[in-house]
């Protein structure tokens, strides 16, 4: 008789979107003329740039003729986006990354929660709280995490470092010595920024106590700021001890696209095994490579024209931002992110929690955030609204907030 | 200090198909004025149909414009998708599938080895002899399969099914009770299919013993006999005992194009736990759903139009197939498969083993094909060869092995 892996047994249910989406639907049906704007998923909206739609519609055509049609795939992507992603994102930078240490998948999702397994069992995990849930969860299926706590919303086995306005949203170096550490900058949900210096103190401390830094930088194209490092190579010795995620959901509105890569250095090495060596044995086992029209699409993310299209798409979404967080500071809120990130990040007033905001922010002015809560317990108190609606739609939004008074 | 799992230190490494690569590279450097016939590798060339093609640049059409634009696709994959193959697919067999139970992919390799961290690492796993390398691997890699003997090329706890002549490639019911049973047909390598009566005898064997099947469906669009069943799910009883996998790639050419669904029936309950409830979490955790293009490119495939051009794809191939497998029965060699599968798996002649024949033929013919050893000790003795190069390689290779007299 067979048995199931009792780790998912575990998992609590998926309550935050659920709860939100009845939350919406039941609103939705006791006040049918009211408009409501959602601002709660990380969701883009804005249309692919012509140039990434050019490339595709070629890519396609390609498809269709027998002398230029592409079957399997290489298994770490194909040259022409891994060597367009290391000359855009790491040469343009002075970090050195090769070509041959470019994964390409199908989105930093996949990666993020797939990359646990090249470690072993008994390892510690540290994660931010708040925190984005893949990490987490991803860790919990394959039974790194103990047991979990419903009071706290916390697991035994995993060291969790808070994230709030007194550290300014930048964890302190925890005091038990984790082995994995998941860190997210830009950071999804707080939209806080890392500075070079203090991530250079975290490539350190990984360094010397031999962790490893699995660094997700889903939202480097929205940093603004000149002392934000885009990737966590151009930090001094990451190529000992960090991994990094990217995805071009973000900045290149892919979230129905997919396609992300990993870059696994091949100075990565524990106890005489390469993890590039053992990712690429899991891409080349589980994975067949991201449709070579989409790797076209890349490849356009990267070109000349791709670039000035996606920096004005990139800044369509930080004017929603910063509309949203200079309106709410405008009406007495105090507000985070929305620098270097599409994302803000309010405290709710005072009295009430980040779910008595969420129903009074959908009951009074017809308003779908996020409750920081649902990111992890130092999130109570918190609201994540984000910049990736349409601008018409942000200004209402903040209109309607700031005439609740 | 961080470990890593070491399940992936015990894994051989891959030498097949970098074994033939080396070999193939070697030959072509000794003899740069002889043509290389490749039919070793099971990846498509014909071009993507013209519907298809067309439903992708409507597609991409689509993604550039605001108001048709698509973002992160639901979790299971979009309705029209999943649809099109509950009619396509199943209902037009009879079978009972909701719609809900189709879960949409990049793939069915990606499908095939992570429905392993379902089950408990406990479970005892088999396998057919010879058999598509990925079920073993993915086993191996969260530590289900002990160890590894290089002298037989088998782990100690997997239970090896072989698939010889003497059983018509279709393998008897093991002797020790498996938990977890993976079976693919039509066959890849030995291009065998499987009987209804054949294979309701396995639904029976699982429900009765407890044990679940993956049945792997990737070829059968392949299939040209009556009694050989297009899908697990015409045999009664097989919702309680069998998740079944289908690729997009070998019916409508999508290797490059990433494809592919598992079907995780509602009525599979192991203690209680729902196995779709634990896909479906696995797949909102760890994955983002196929691109909306591809999405799109596979409700094409249903269409009539689809239907016909993508029936005269697979006529083509199995033409090439049936050009193998008569010819060289022509010539004195003894051929299986090729009749409901692209693959024809020959006996290589007596007193040579596999690789010997690849030697042979790739040294004396210009010809690369696959020797039945890489896929499981029970391929000793045979070879693979493929329907999927172009109408005139085949000819001029098939023209080749007899004239080797």
């Amino acid at each position: 008789m067979y048995k199931i892996n009792d780790n998912y047994q575990k998992l609590p249910g998926s309550y935050l979107f659920s709860t939100i989406g009845k939350k919406v639907s039941a609103y939705v049906k006791d006040h049918p003329d009211q408009e409501v704007i959602r601002l709660g998923i990380g969701d883009v909206t804005q249309p692919l740039a012509p140039s990434i739609i050019g490339a595709m519609h070629r890519a396609v055509d390609e498809m269709g003729c027998a002398e230029t049609f592409h079957g399997y795939a290489p298994e770490l992507g194909y040259e022409f986006l891994r060597e367009a992603i290391v000359k855009g994102d790491y040469e343009a930078r002075g970090c050195h990354i090769r070509a041959d240490e470019i994964f390409v998948s199908d989105g930093a999702k996949c990666d993020c929660s797939n990359i646990q397994e090249l470690f072993h069992v008994d390892n510690v995990v540290a994660v931010c709280d708040p925190v984005y849930p893949v990490y987490v969860d991803s860790n919990v299926m394959a039974g790194r995490t103990g047991t979990y706590d419903a009071a706290t919303g916390m697991w035994s086995d995993v060291i969790y470092m808070p994230c709030t306005e007194e550290n300014g949203f930048c964890p302190v170096l925890p005091q038990k010595t984790p082995d994995l550490i998941y860190l997210c900058y830009p950071n999804n949900p707080t939209g806080a920024a890392i500075t070079r210096a203090e991530l250079q103190r975290w490539v350190d401390y990984a360094n010397e106590k031999g962790a490893l830094i699995l660094y997700d930088a889903a939202y480097e194209a929205y940093i603004s700021q000149e002392d934000v490092p885009h990737t966590i190579y151009e930090c001094e010795g990451a190529r000992t001890c960090a991994i990094e995620f990217k995805s071009f959901s973000k900045n290149a509105g892919f979230t129905g696209v997919r396609l992300g890569y990993t870059v696994v250095p091949k100075d990565l090495v524990c106890g005489g095994v390469s993890l590039h060596s053992m990712w690429a044995r899991r891409h080349g086992t589980k994975y067949n490579g991201a449709p070579y029209i989409i790797q076209r699409a890349g490849e356009a993310v990267y070109s000349e024209e791709g670039r000035a299209q996606l920096k004005e798409q990139v800044a369509y979404y930080m004017k929603n931002a910063a509309w949203i967080r200079d309106g709410l500071a405008g009406a007495g809120y105090t507000v985070y992110g929305g620098v270097n990130a599409p994302y803000v990040w309010l405290k709710v007033p005072a009295g009430m929690t980040s779910w008595e905001f969420f129903d009074d922010l959908l009951e009074r002015a017809g308003v779908v955030g996020t409750p920081g809560s649902g990111f992890g317990p130092s999130g109570e108190g918190y609201f994540r609204l984000t910049g990736f609606g349409s601008y018409e739609n942000t200004q209402k939004a903040v209109e309607r907030i700031r005439k609740l008074g």
